[in-house]
């Protein structure tokens, strides 16, 4: 069966009549080759031998550290070996954060250790640490009614939870909490902040994360809380008694650089028209990156090969490993690298919400009723994926910028039910990633990306046919 | 409703007429107020009061530790609280066991940090900590297998994975690994001992336990992986190249003393006949002790609280919160110190294994023929709890040595699927204590616990009828 579709797959352009269409319907090379691309995805070894091997042999590799110039080294071999070619490295400058060592705990009324993770970008704490009575907010807003000068001389403390959800909305509902929240306690006095993790699940890791500190408001030390330390918390704060923290946070920032590395199976015919899709290199500190990011590479990866593989595609196939997204470097960087592309950018997408199961896809306004989307979305249906009918909007952290500047973008939603039990924290490894679902990714992405690069398919928006007259 | 059951119970053994039997059957006061304890045990509070309590006010409380003393003080308080009498605290030695900083950490090929616990009881490291080539055995049978002397200055890793099953079996058979594996590996010559958590589930965080030295083998330091260190490890080791780890683990022992807590509800008509059944006080230190051993402690006494409570029962009901089961002592001290009473225990029984649901109970030999305990069965039915044909041999690490003595010893069966996915580990917090399952332990303990108090009935093997011929 499997050397049947291979042989389908690979003959599907010379040979139409070896394509794998059903007996009573005409041929078609692009479906075809589509199904074939999707079928051999679902028992192809290349997505989970390549977080395999970098989770195991590069592991946690934050932006403009050590470990991000192994990574680098590690995706140039990778990519190269995989066939893929104008292998390189894009360089760009990032500020390096790097974590020291990190202590809280309750000193009264009853001492406890509690189990906390700097947040990226955050201040250290003086080298003494910080002990102060904390303020506990059962919600964010809670936080955001407090007048200014309330918080003088307090530790606050954000407990709300973050929602899970399906789609993964939960996150960019409670993002403010992280984001924002040390300088909006610090506006009103807070000499430090903690928040519940952003993370769903019960587990004693917390989930870390970037922070923005607003211009107006001092750098206060900010970390996250695991969700039952944040739990605990709000048990003791339900006592009534003053309750004391102390709080040691160590980091330091450098002036550093990361790295985009990239790779191409150059098209036949249309060599300049691009097609780019990847996911991120750099990884947070606790973990070792292995769904977020390293899912989204391999993904993205594999199926790029699966979909030029064997045959040189019509238009390039590009795979870029963006090299800073944790901390929002690589997305203006790689914009400014590749605006003169911009009009021969046939498609851009990212991958980066896991490996766990794609249930729809998104394109540009109109896109979906092109002839060759249709077929796409036929090709998707057995993989249990629908065409949305919403357009596109976001494609992902690191293709803000190309998005933003008109490119046409493509936008798996995965099922992120699972997702941010592990993201940003020690968990996020390996054996989180379910190779089935893994492999129905790479499917999709892989049916999506044969036929935009075998095919003329031009996704912006004024290429789609008119609406029809009501 | 509520009411009707609770006045059933306290009037069931004056007031026969009021017992909730069904009205076609003969009334039977035994069975009537069991029923009425099991009741209203499924929407009693205090088992949960007392697990969130003592994780919210004491936290982890490793015996001999100042944290042993604030957990014994809040013992006596929230016994006395209770209602219960005599209580107090029953002094013995213990050797006091403290973790330092610990770490560990791939130095090559790869640098990696890998999640470590030091197991209790082990040695420190040297102060600059030992960096070594490791010896990856894929099963504790491989490291016995390994010639005396093969391990001379490696550090021997175990990863062999425990076993999850229903009721916990998967545990025993992996605790060498844990109890045995640092001595084995030091007489092979090893100067360091790692082994996968005996645990499930995936996290990455660390199983601890203690460990214990054989009096022929050289003392090494020896600590536990987490389950998602231990699988990077065997994938590094499948590359074949060398391995190189450096650790560094801090602790210290100093002789000390704990106390097992006890309290009692009077026998009104055989006070010197007793009923012994409790939890153990002391816990692990990354996590706070909810499930090992809060909620067994919890259930015992809010059980005998519902068995004993609003009448004074025929004979006395005492619970114990035992002073250090994680480290082995707190049997032996109370077996010596409660030898004498030998005669007049009626059972004892203790509840170590979480909050998750009962499904059996384990008799002494033949008991399970007893008139009460055919009672007892019939009122377990609902719960979905069957008498076990099979006879009770372990019922706790903290009454081994009154079993050995032969007190009849009661045992419950839990389900333990989940409980070994947090035992000993920093996840064993509140929020693993499903209520609902909870309340069915405190029911299932609350009906045996009534008829044991109030019969006459004799649990010695002797004492039950002879088997009928065949």
């Amino acid at each position: 069966m499997r050397s049947f579709l291979l042989a389908a797959a690979l003959g599907a352009l010379a040979v139409p009549a070896f394509a794998a269409a059903p007996a009573t319907a005409p041929a078609d090379p692009l479906r075809a080759g589509a199904e074939a691309a999707r079928d051999r995805a679902l028992s192809d070894p290349t997505a989970y031998d390549f977080v395999e091997s970098l989770t195991t042999d590069v592991g946690p590799r934050l932006a403009g550290t050590e470990a991000s110039v192994r990574a680098r080294d590690w995706g140039i071999a990778r990519l190269t070996a995989l066939g893929f070619k104008n292998v390189h490295a894009e360089a760009f400058p990032v500020t390096a954060w790097q974590r020291g060592a990190e202590s809280a705990e309750v000193v009264s009324p009853h001492p406890q250790k509690l189990a906390i993770l700097g947040l990226g970008g955050s201040v250290p704490t003086p080298p003494g640490g910080i002990e102060a009575e904390a303020v506990v907010f059962a919600t964010y807003n809670d936080l955001l009614a407090a007048p200014v000068g309330s918080l003088a001389g307090k530790i606050a403390i954000v407990t709300q939870p973050m929602v899970r959800t399906a789609e993964g909305s939960g996150y960019g509902a409670a993002n403010p909490i992280r984001r924002s929240g040390a300088s909006e306690a610090a506006r009103r006095g807070a000499v430090a902040y903690l928040h519940r993790s952003l993370a769903t699940g019960e587990s004693r890791l917390p989930h870390t994360g970037a922070l923005n500190y607003q211009k107006d408001a001092p750098r206060i030390p900010a970390a996250a809380l695991s969700v039952i330390d944040a739990e605990l918390l709000d048990h003791m704060a339900a006592r009534g008694q003053p309750i004391r923290i102390r709080l040691k946070l160590e980091s330091s920032e450098t002036p550093s650089q990361s790295w985009t590395v990239t790779g191409e199976i150059p098209g036949a015919v249309h060599p300049e028209q691009v097609i780019i899709v990847g996911g991120h290199l750099d990884s947070w500190d606790p973990g070792t990156g292995a769904i977020d990011d390293g899912t989204g590479m391999a993904i993205t990866v594999a199926a790029a090969r699966l979909a030029g593989g064997g045959h040189a595609p019509r238009r390039t196939l590009r795979v870029a490993l963006f090299g800073a997204e944790e901390m929002d470097f690589s997305d203006d960087a790689f914009t400014a690298a590749h605006k003169a592309e911009l009009p021969n950018i046939v498609a851009v997408g990212e991958s980066d919400e896991g490996a766990d199961r794609l249930w729809a896809l998104a394109l540009p306004k109109d896109a979906a009723k092109l002839p060759e989307m249709k077929t796409l979305a036929t090709v998707l249906a057995p993989l249990s994926i629908y065409v949305s009918p919403e357009p596109s909007r976001f494609g992902g952290s690191d293709i803000g910028g190309l998005t933003m500047a008109g490119a046409p973008t493509i936008a798996f939603h995965q099922d992120a039910s699972r997702y941010f039990d592990w993201h940003h924290s020690a968990d996020d490894t390996l054996d989180k990633v379910d190779r089935a679902q893994l492999s129905q990714n790479v499917a999709g992405w892989a049916s999506l990306l044969y036929i935009l690069a075998n095919s003329d398919v031009d996704l912006h928006p004024a290429a789609a046919p008119a609406p029809a007259k009501p």
